[in-house]
């Protein structure tokens, strides 16, 4: 970070070091995010009300003054307590600038112990859709823990390192009579979501049906249970940062047995919220027995 | 493309082929694409107002109907007449989740002829902040101009070919009053802002100043011009599809003098209309002089 600078913008978050960010920012220690912006808000005002009704004393808003906080349309970000929900957009890319500007925020916010979470979404391999995956790691294509990235010209290569005990303590939140199961296991991240994932309704396509099944299986017994478009580069950069980071990830469909999705809407948005239920508990825990978590 | 399903879902525009498409969007003739869903929609009201107050005789919907066509807010996309106007989100995965969508749409749809545009931002090489650079080839981080996605485990490769005539074209509507220099050069596309484009000021950065301008002059010597996030996937997924396609865009600085953007908030904000003026230009003259354009 270039602290020889007399200003340093955020520039995708639209905030800056002229603002008061260790006012704004000095209790978080949860940063949970997502690709869609619509559901970063819906987890925000989720976890508000988790914990106004919890015994806990927090400085909390009201949902009437739950606000944005981006000063540009490239994210969204909701502060309730010291709970972050903020969009990444969808793709490595796209979440590795949320990122380096969020890890810049918590720094010059003099935040501390922080855990980073992303709430997700992704095709499931031989597991009943709207199942839980926690990544327990992150690989890529060659099912490698990974993260890949061209840096001044020469391929760099980082490991993808995430925090098996907020993974386990997330796993621990899952109760029996939830209704769907909670796994540990490995996830790919791909940078496409059609022929990077081996699908065969993309716009562009020249394999077979048996190409890719034969893909999938071997993604499988390697012990990759869901493929999404972020795990690597976020367990990476997390690392790097030394942050403990969880990726927990909900499945849409069972990618064995096809490449669209084929649920109702309104079965999707429950499927959806149950990685926003297993967080909140996790987030819940935390703050009622902090010597216990984390 | 799957043509033996019954329903094609277009899931992240939430559009399928159980929408009358052929009705909707028969007449589509240019994407014009870019990420900001903000600047998607000034760019739709912008050309809505120059289609509006040309002779041509199109059905053009009033601003007051101009709607978000989208059903998710993964992107936005608007249609005016033959223009439609689609945000891509940051970075490649992004983008070529859209593409392939909107691919799909208009071969649904039984368009002909489409043009393709991608009207972005850049941190511009050598230029004056505010010049427009209209990619003559889209390179890699090694100034080859191709874009590599791993597809089923195997790393391939494609050319990024773009079209010249439409670019030229573009060029040709830039006027000596314009008061900016609109050059035909190389764009370089990464995977990341701020390691991937070589900045200091990520929270992540294991190089030195030296080392930083050493690889940006290279990329100058070797004719980049501009760096963005997107043009080699664009030239790609369009070209192999048979799209004529092009990439113009605004410099927001000179990274050979630093990383952040000096200019004010209201100059930025005018910059971002260059290339939609020049873009605006060009499909006016392809509407009113069909022979001689495209």
């Amino acid at each position: 970070m270039a602290r020889t600078m007399s200003e340093d913008v955020l520039s995708h978050l639209g905030l800056s070091t002229t603002d008061d960010l260790v006012g704004m920012f000095k209790d978080v220690k949860f940063v949970c995010c997502g690709g869609s912006a619509t559901r970063m808000e819906n987890f925000a005002k989720f976890i508000l009300k988790k914990l106004s009704s919890s015994h806990l004393k927090i400085d909390l808003p009201t949902e009437q003054n739950l606000r944005n906080i981006c000063r540009t349309d490239r994210y969204v970000m909701y502060k309730v307590g010291p709970v972050l929900s903020i969009s990444h957009g969808m793709g490595m890319p796209s979440m590795s600038i949320m990122l380096n500007e969020v890890i810049k925020l918590i720094r010059y916010a003099t935040c501390t112990d922080v855990v980073f979470i992303r709430i997700g979404t992704s095709g499931g391999l031989g597991l009943a859709p709207g199942s839980v995956v926690i990544t327990g790691e992150a690989v890529n294509y060659e099912f490698k823990p990974i993260y890949q990235l061209p840096v001044l010209g020469h391929m760099r290569s980082w490991q993808t390192t995430l925090s098996r005990d907020v993974a386990e303590a997330i796993k621990a939140c899952a109760l029996p009579d939830d209704g769907y199961d909670v796994v540990i296991n490995k996830t790919m991240a791909t940078d496409d979501f059609y022929e990077g994932q081996g699908r065969l309704d993309g716009a562009l396509c020249d394999y077979t049906e048996e190409d890719k099944m034969d893909y999938l299986k071997e993604a499988y017994r390697n012990g990759v249970r869901n493929i999404e478009m972020e795990s690597t580069c976020f367990a990476s950069i997390t690392s790097r940062a030394n942050i403990k980071a969880a990726v927990v990830c909900v499945t849409f469909l069972d990618r064995l047995h096809g490449d669209q999705v084929t649920a109702t809407k309104e079965t999707v948005q429950q499927w959806q919220e149950r990685p926003q239920q297993l967080v909140a508990r996790y987030i819940l825990k935390c703050l009622e027995e902090p010597q216990g978590m984390k």
